[in-house]
């Protein structure tokens, strides 16, 4: 199935603009797609809604697109943080692309005392995110930020979002009750703890926050990814843009 | 944190028992986890519940433990396939990982006609799945099937099994809402497309079986390891074992 590719820009998009596109993008349509003058694709800046633009002039250094016309409106989307303690390898990898497509709007990693890694590629995280944005068809990209230690993040937590909490203890309240006496919409973030877990302490100033939903996710240890995707799912299928069966988000 | 080790076997679990374990098995106790004489761990065989053991002889060649008590006794399990498309690469491995830890109690590749990978390396989805199941502390492995054709499924398709699938057409149900719908428990069985969606010829042999449940997962498109994760979460959450905070399942 050949499908019209779809990037992210900076640039304003509107009708009669010309874009020259980035080197990497350029690269990719050029050499890895094998497109030339006249071919469309889809633009969108998080902003600006959606546009079709087709390739006007292609070059070994560069690659330059006009702007034809507007495809899909820019509309909202879920204001909706995923705030997780940064794990080995591949796997970041995967929980950057998965909120992209779950549609996070903010991937925040979190230190926590029992977090093994001290460093996080964040540039990696954003390009991960990037790409699944490009190929799930959202309208704006998660903004990636950098580390920081949980206590920072609780200690300065907004008033007005709310903080959904895989908890390991037992008195939790299942995901899906717990989210069923939440109203849709509105602003909200997921945790997720490191491998080990939160540390008592954490638990409980996490827990002391009048914001923090705690809720449970099953009888099974489920690795930091899988709580990731499974408390983002849940969330868009309950309070999120999941909820109408013709994709609209109120 | 040192955590004990737990494995599979397929050896009968008893009071007094002794069990030479598996080559593999024995390697990653005596040399990656460097355990020696008198060191435990746990053991499961998916009908006598878990089991503590201890090392009571290591050689070269081998690791024997001795049976001390049962830990925990088993316990009914969601009844719950999941049947995918087989996809390339990496994210086939981390399907039956996740199908592990989401509880999925058969794994079973369809052949579409838009499924683009023919081979399946079902040996690999086994391991990937009971290393998960090990350290998730389940009690049972999932079952992985060899691939069959998708026409072949739906021809022979259990009465008494629902169908859970994710449907790209705009008029399905959204997922929260017509899991809702449904009584807890149940056989059930997820099924989840290629990268190219269903033909709509498949689409509609999939909708005219009575056992099946369209859903919607919301107005991006996700990718099939995405989709899966996601649809195996939303039915454990409203009809599976993640219903009651305590971790029972009915």
């Amino acid at each position: 199935m050949a499908t019209e590719p779809r990037l992210h820009v900076d640039t304003d998009l509107k009708a009669g603009g010309e874009i020259a596109l980035e080197k990497d993008q350029a690269h990719y349509l050029r050499n890895v797609m094998r497109l030339g003058h006249g071919a469309t694709l889809k633009l969108f800046n998080g902003r600006d809604g959606e546009w079709r633009a087709a390739i006007d002039h292609v070059s070994k250094s560069r690659v330059d697109v006009a702007l034809l016309d507007q495809v899909r409106a820019q509309a909202e989307e879920p204001d909706l943080w995923l705030l997780f303690a940064p794990i080995k390898g591949k796997r970041v990898d995967t929980i950057a692309e998965k909120a992209g497509e779950l549609g996070a709007s903010e991937i925040r990693p979190v230190l926590t005392e029992r977090t093994v890694v001290g460093r996080v590629n964040t540039e990696r995280l954003a390009a991960n995110a990037r790409e699944a944005a490009e190929q799930c068809e959202r309208l704006t990209l998660p903004t990636v930020h950098e580390p920081q230690k949980l206590e920072t993040v609780i200690a300065a937590w907004p008033e007005d979002r709310q903080l959904l909490f895989a908890d390991e203890r037992a008195n939790a309240a299942p995901i899906a009750e717990a989210l069923a006496q939440c109203c849709p919409g509105g602003r909200w973030a997921v945790l997720i703890g490191p491998e080990g877990g939160f540390s008592p302490s954490e638990q409980q100033m996490i827990r002391a926050l009048p914001q923090s939903v705690p809720v449970s996710l099953g009888p099974r240890l489920l690795r930091a990814d899988t709580a990731a995707f499974a408390a983002l799912a849940l969330w868009q299928a309950h309070l999120g843009d999941w909820r109408n069966g013709d994709g609209g988000f109120e």
